[in-house]
């Protein structure tokens, strides 16, 4: 805990040391997130994880392809309280958007996943998600699809099996393509003073004063990034509710699910979770892990009773609002993959 | 009957007055297929009708879309024996590709709709489909999006509304982009002698000697194509099986669905279907009305003894299996599009 609250603490006299559109602590989006070494990106290695991320071979009933509940053309999540996964099982947490997620230091809500890689690999196997019964029968699947076989010894080269391992790696390769640059806050930073509106200023510099900035700050409003402060599978975590016993908490069920305790039953960790990235989060109700908030201006009075301990006036609400509509950024073009036939 | 048995009989007679690759019988997709007059294309509509066809918020419990049992990434179909709904209902009959059905006369397995419009609007509120109440609950459903009426609005100008009848125009004009033009038997017949091998030409041999090509003819290897001989709404239908009894029937059920009689309630349209497109057959396995079969070949074997009431020796299956892989067209480029967001 000590380590967080250091970090929040320098971040805040960072902001209270600068002129607010001036704060380092608030960048655009880089053209290129940190690529792991071991898996470098290829044109190749990219089209064939798209293929995948569209295929619903890789589900267990064949029913659901990971776009299924990460849509990409629908802002990259599905628009549900939580998915249902293969087997016909419902999560208990909310989808998250896959734009920008190459960017972040851990994965999943509770940040078990110290790569994009390595949280590929749970998904797969999940039953709430994929519902495939184990690694093997995830390989298999792929080798035993006609056009497949070929497609990994073109992408890896012969001396590279097809396997798990290239499997999920082609599957990350494609999701770190998913960004989301130019919104107008990013054209607002780099100087562009009429790219957003009065409000959305005012809504910037309310964030900023009320405290919201204190955890969502930094290239992707979710803190540090890789290289940045923390290193890959070095999470930024926050408390959530951190004023536990509101009546918001009570009626969203916002603290009965205690978060990253879970993953390492140390008590400093009840109710920890990763600090959700807001880039395009106008367009990724519902909100909170559960997904019980359908608005986003409920959303950030919620975040105020619940994180801040503060009532923010409906004023307050709707010029934070208009700020985090300026974040959604510009989806990239993309094409259909073909997928292979049997 | 009479009408259909004419038209098979002229087509033979021009088949047995030609040399094969001469035969006007077989044609090249034409570059564009005919468009309703009430319904033209544009650019607008073509991509309302694409974030249309990708949304699953026309489904009753928004978990398919349009792309779920005619996957356009996957040759057009989901490689399904049947598919099950929106509301976990499984269909009777297989779903179809949807590339080139611009060219059909008729749609539904039975023919039951005269124009794709009116073949929509039924899957649309079809308890095994997309299983929405009814005609009002569609529309208010895209009423209540965002994002859709400005879109509708700019589509059809702002003296159309939005209304069952502009949803389902749309979606009409997205599917009638699907085509699949410079198969590699197109190339064939557009003079190429080395475009298809000479498997694939005794093959073709065949398929003509052998009696397939008596309903499997012109440019969607389905019959008659709008404004050729037949009008819309028109349909092509022969029995199946034309010999009954056999043991293939009783193996794959092939009998118990008696087709467009469910339809007229006349006894002449007992076991009568529309011909099926072949175009890209090789890529849309499971195959006939019911998916019974998984292979082409057997599916070739079987076609001899229901509809021909012939022993194809298993080179003449090869042979004729070669032929129609060469109908496997390019299928278009095309771009996701962004669903709107509440």
């Amino acid at each position: 805990m000590s380590r967080l609250f250091s970090i929040v603490a320098s971040s805040l006299m960072l902001f209270s040391s600068s002129v607010y559109a001036d704060f380092e602590p608030f960048q655009p989006l880089p053209p290129s997130p940190p690529i792991p070494s071991d898996n470098p990106q290829t044109a190749a290695k990219i089209e064939l994880g798209k293929q995948l991320f569209f295929d619903k071979r890789l589900s267990a009933t064949y029913t659901i392809s990971c776009n299924g509940c990460h849509n990409v053309m629908s802002a990259g999540d599905d628009g549900k309280a939580v998915s249902r996964g293969a087997l016909g099982i419902e999560g208990k947490r909310s989808s998250p958007t896959l734009y920008n997620v190459a960017y972040q230091t851990v994965y999943f809500w509770d940040g078990r996943a110290a790569t994009l890689e390595e949280a590929i690999k749970e998904h797969l196997i999940s039953p709430t998600e994929m519902g495939m019964k184990d690694k093997q029968a995830v390989v298999e699947r792929i080798w035993n699809t006609a056009d497949y076989p070929r497609r990994f010894a073109e992408t890896y080269g012969k001396g590279v099996a097809l396997s798990y391992d290239s499997i999920t790696k082609a599957l990350a390769a494609y999701i770190r393509t998913l960004r989301t640059p130019d919104s107008d806050f990013d054209r607002y930073l780099q100087g562009d003073k009429d790219a957003i509106s009065k409000q959305a200023k005012r809504g910037f510099k309310t964030f900023v004063d009320v405290g919201c900035a204190s955890c969502h700050f930094w290239v992707n409003l979710s803190g540090p990034v890789p290289g940045l402060a923390f290193q890959m599978g070095e999470g930024f975590y926050e408390l959530f509710p951190n004023y536990p016993g509101t009546k918001d908490e009570a009626r969203y069920q916002l603290a009965d699910d205690i978060g990253r305790y879970y993953i390492t039953k140390d008590e400093t960790d009840r109710r920890m979770w990763r600090v959700p990235v807001l880039r395009n989060v106008a367009l990724t109700a519902p909100y909170f892990h559960n997904g019980q908030v359908k608005r986003l201006e409920e959303a950030i009075r919620v975040m105020g009773t619940t994180q801040l301990g503060k009532d923010l006036t409906p004023a307050q609400q709707q010029d934070i609002a208009a700020f985090l509509h300026t974040v959604s950024g510009r989806f990239p073009t993309q094409r259909f993959p073909e997928l292979p036939r049997d």
